[in-house]
């Protein structure tokens, strides 16, 4: 019934929320004689809601976002070297060795055997492109596709460029906004993988009683699950 | 004899390095009391070839660059309204309309009847695709293909998943770097057509003895260029 098998990324595939998150944190410390952490996160939070029309997702607007936070949260007092320390951070979480999530090279390697494999992920080209290669997993995959913004629009322009069915496409991630919502949305099933971080911005309500809507603990389960659909 | 008509978006279907120059002189003139113009330049250029291989193209890179180039030549002294300035220059540089080039419009709908166009652009996804949702190109466009670097490998991926023959495929644009040398190398052919800026990074020269090799003046002139192929 499945034919073809798409999987995100960034916290399905290999670590990322938790490099923000340290990153984040490392910031907290540097201005902690600035401002409160739950004021400082709430004003990086509304610079990068704001920025993110402009800017997209990933590092390079993160950084900006932080950048921006920093001068206005010390009133313009920040020291210089402390926003160089902020984009020498960008640089390390960018080169950042790619570490997948458990069960991931072998799950992949498996569905490889049984079905067309491709990655849906969103984000900075160059960095998902850069995790990728450095994934191992490029041998396994069928295609992969790097979009702006993982709605609806988007996945109907993979359906139409592959000729995909949507009845036979089943797509898996950790976010119910971006992998779940739009996928059943246009016919698609969808299964969700929890990842232990869930950015704010990606946070919204699956329907567990939809037809299409599983749910999983590991991707280690995935190959089972998919026989039985 | 031609199939699929590829053409390249910044500085072929609209300006794009036009907005660098204009932000690079406001960054000239911000640091003009602590750096000779000609040092300042050499020293962006040189955090940006550095920058280029982990934070790839693009305005968010090129304005971490300028950052890290404004700390370094003040040796830190520089004031953090400055930075916060260098910032909102990248978003004026992210929102600015989209400009086409002389004769675009008219060209590109005319193409669309004949053959399969598509484009074929490198740098930041998202703001790629936010010039092209502005651009008023992409109902004739049949597909669009936004690539982290214009290199061998790059095209034979698009070819292959198209399913392309390079013989009938033409690649049109304005760096010789990333438009015509990868294109000849792979037996396709190749329109070369200058803007009247050129980014250094992209200088290369093309051996126009190749059979392969055209050089227009604009992109008027292109539909009468393919019917003599």
């Amino acid at each position: 019934m499945i034919d073809v098998v798409a999987l995100d990324g960034d916290d399905t595939l290999w670590h990322s929320e938790n490099q923000f998150v340290m990153t984040q944190d490392r910031f907290t410390s540097l201005l902690a004689g600035h401002a409160d952490p739950d004021e400082l996160d709430a004003r990086l939070m509304a610079h990068e809601r704001e920025n993110l029309q402009v800017f997209g997702y990933g590092v390079k607007g993160f950084t900006l976002s932080m950048i921006e936070t920093a001068i206005e949260v010390t009133e313009g007092r920040i020291d210089t070297a402390d926003i160089q320390a902020i984009i020498d951070g960008a640089k390390e979480m960018l080169q950042h060795p790619v570490e997948l999530l458990d069960g991931v090279a072998e799950t992949v390697a498996a569905l490889a055997k049984d079905y067309r494999v491709m990655v849906i992920t969103k984000g900075d080209l160059f960095h998902q492109e850069s995790k990728l290669a450095r994934s191992g997993l490029v041998e396994d995959l069928w295609q992969v596709e790097i979009v702006a913004e993982k709605d609806e629009p988007s996945y109907r322009r993979i359906f139409d460029r592959y000729g995909l069915d949507p009845a036979t496409f089943v797509m898996v991630g950790n976010s119910v906004k971006s992998d779940i919502l739009p996928v059943l949305a246009l016919g698609g099933r969808a299964v969700h993988i929890e990842y232990e971080l869930t950015w704010e911005m990606e946070h919204a309500e699956a329907d567990k009683t939809h037809d299409g809507y599983w749910e999983l603990d590991t991707i280690r389960d995935l190959p089972a699950l998919l026989t039985r659909m």
